[in-house]
């Protein structure tokens, strides 16, 4: 396979140091130099946790864009950073996979106006997980067929907010096909309180939390007779280097800005 | 194995109707006669859907019981049949396995006494589902090494009721032996309300309804770095029979009122 | 809706007999007569266990065609009543869905000519389970981003063979699009002969069979940090309905023959 | 609570880490000193990756006993040592609490007198995590009352044995309660071979490996109409410390030697 040349801002956090594995085990992929909050004018190679390498650490992106004409820029820093990034790699014809959230749509529309202007790819994933990616597609694909649904959200007890953003994402993608419907027996009540979960737009909503669990969902569709059970089971960071790799390999193949992982798998 | 004889009352309900089945099955069982409702003077093979059993039909259990002697009375009927039932049993020496609900704390008392001064034994089962009784006991002796608990319960979307009295009781049986404790992070918030659950006693219910499920319920337990999880899945009545089959077999060795299947388990 | 008037094959089977309730249940759809290989001259209302409707039965399907012009047949009787059936059928300007197996690649084509020939639309389903075919359509799916999987198939213990043929479709469906890939260690061993399974293509494939299990199969993908679980459980008869339903609405819209109902959705 | 002093052996493995923390984080456990194979002469604090500690290493035991006059030894160390620090404990008067394997039923026999002798407690435990401990005491229970089972293990793919010692010890203690029996259909056949899986006393047991597994296992149990499942699932070296910590409380209350926490659990 051709080799692609790429850069990596953002190093030291935990999904920047699995992305910065990836490239040392990925054949085809070239670390040229990474992008830092600190650190200017020494060597990856010299920062603990960090691998022998021996490549150069930039605070100035556009420094680094100058000196080292990369084909990708992986960011994996803050929605901040990773906003003025991408406009920057599009500038430099550098095409970019960007790991962060907080993108308008009014942000995106005009990102993906100046990528085609540009006549370059670019993509934006809120997400990196593959499985969860395709959970939530084949979710929103079932409830076509099959309209009962609940989603069962399980994380760790760490966690504050409920349901997580990744149940709200599915229960969205399958409000956009199906009919609302309000689910359960029109005349069931909770003796207790809460019983029957949270609701959006007729779905129930469950969420688990327990010391033991890390990231889980289950999208469970009934119907006569039959049920159809889609789940995805994170345990950690390692899970969202496919997607990283797919994404590399897929924008160098775009000419347009692509928001969202599902959009270029299948 | 030595013959038992027995009585069943209520044997055209689903129940009792599968109990029917069980006695014909079961090489040392001998069905004498049933109590129903109607039907006096008829023989069982008269009934649709019985089988050819050319046995008697009494609406009278006491006559029943003064021209059959049986070893036990196997009662499917309504609470209200239940409760006579068991006494005239007891009054005639026969010993009773009830399948209702709805005796109180005192009649169990009163009705132990009784049995106790007769030296008989007697069982009262409000749910003859062994694995359902296994999970409970699992989970209740679980909770005392892994306190952090939620329970999912799953059923059939004609369920009017939330959370399933099989849930309420598990939650029960858990409060007894864990100090009470208030689950997931103390500043956790609901987005949607109701995302969490119901909550008693600190544990967390949730109630999916859903086409396709028939009677589900799954107790998840979290400690650091393990979940353990028991689930028992109940997809028709013949699911209660060789609870049914057990009690039969433990009531002769009784002297005494016993309620609820767990007591003679293991 | 428009109306559309059916005639069905084999109403006394399990699946005949579900037919007809679906078609009493679907307000748009009108049953003509059905096709018995006993009781003509009969009325429908006459036979055991049917609905009260008053409509012929005939057992001379090209009687039936002429007296009755349905716009769709609905055949569930054998392979070889249902190879006849589909050409009187086509013949006949009757739109056939069929749910036999048992066609060769041979018959496929043949019969798929002669539907385009009269411009008619035609469909053979060897699985109505609408829930199983998306299973199979995500597990094909998912298995170009995740290419290592094992499938688990769980059934009653009555069932002779192992793995079951929906385990087979899957697996061959997965080798479609994926590299054939020996998995897991390279090195690993069984202690006890059969642990890992059965293998198709490198992937493997476990059969369980229990009491009180009915129909139910798992296909579980691992990438590294994630885990991702299509199940699809079948408790009876009913599961195929919505499949059939479905069927009847598109057969009217197609003018070829489709194989398998994975190519009529989405 | 009383306070317990405790030495640690084998404070440098990945088990020895986590129990160190345990005693930082558990308020009446207080670490007297470690027991290595190197580092005589530092102060636990030196060491990389160790909390900030100001007590003594030793790599003598017998020299760390007269100094330190601990409660309880906590030994994760190799089975070698473990034998040896076993001995030494009860010797000194210290109640050994053990993590190691490789212990002959002769070894078990002869500890056991000579623990009995000093009227000392003492515990092996070859595993500590509770909640596969409470897996297998619970399938041992379920199998007396619903025989019918089969044994699913899921690991990651570096695994190189299978199947687990843990579904070998599950199917071992269940073929101690059980009757013998070939479960499945009398004429049932493997299209493909090995499909059944493994066969231990007429159980099934079926061993899953991919990647984003860890260590995880699923008994299942069938009856008419129902089935339980018990499951465990472990992610990480976290889930052994409830077991040493419920340990640790336990030896201060024997007077003899346990092997296995299934002996202090309930």
């Amino acid at each position: 396979m051709k080799e692609i040349t790429i850069i990596i801002a953002g190093p030291r956090g935990n999904m920047g140091m699995e992305a910065v594995k990836l490239t040392e085990q990925t054949e085809h992929f070239k670390l040229l130099a990474v992008v830092d909050t600190k650190n200017e004018g020494k060597r990856l190679s010299e920062l603990d946790g960090m691998p022998n390498l021996d490549i150069p650490i930039y605070t100035d992106i556009e420094k680094c864009f100058t000196e080292q004409q990369p084909d990708v820029l992986i960011d994996l820093t803050s929605p901040e950073s990773g906003r003025v990034h991408l406009e920057a790699a599009i500038d430099h014809g550098v095409r970019p996979v960007i790991g962060t959230t907080g993108f308008s749509q009014e942000d995106i529309e005009r990102l993906r106006a100046k990528a085609e202007d540009k006549e370059i790819g670019a993509i934006i994933a809120p997400n990196f997980a593959i499985g969860a990616i395709l959970m939530m597609k084949f979710a929103q694909t079932a409830a076509r067929y099959m309209p009962d649904v609940e989603i069962l959200e399980m994380h760790h007890d760490k966690k504050l907010d409920a349901p997580s953003g990744t149940a709200h994402k599915t229960a969205q993608l399958i409000a956009e096909v199906r009919e609302a419907k309000k689910q359960g027996h029109p005349q069931e009540t909770e003796d207790l309180p809460g019983a029957r979960g949270a609701e959006l737009d007729g779905m129930r909503i469950h969420s688990i939390r327990l010391p033991g669990l890390v990231a889980h969902q289950e999208v469970l569709f009934g119907g006569p007779g039959q049920t159809l059970t889609i789940r995805h089971d994170s345990i950690n960071r390692a899970s969202f280097m496919p997607g990283v790799r797919l994404s590399v390999e897929a924008v160098l193949t775009l000419n347009t800005l692509v928001y969202g992982l599902e959009h270029i798998i299948e």
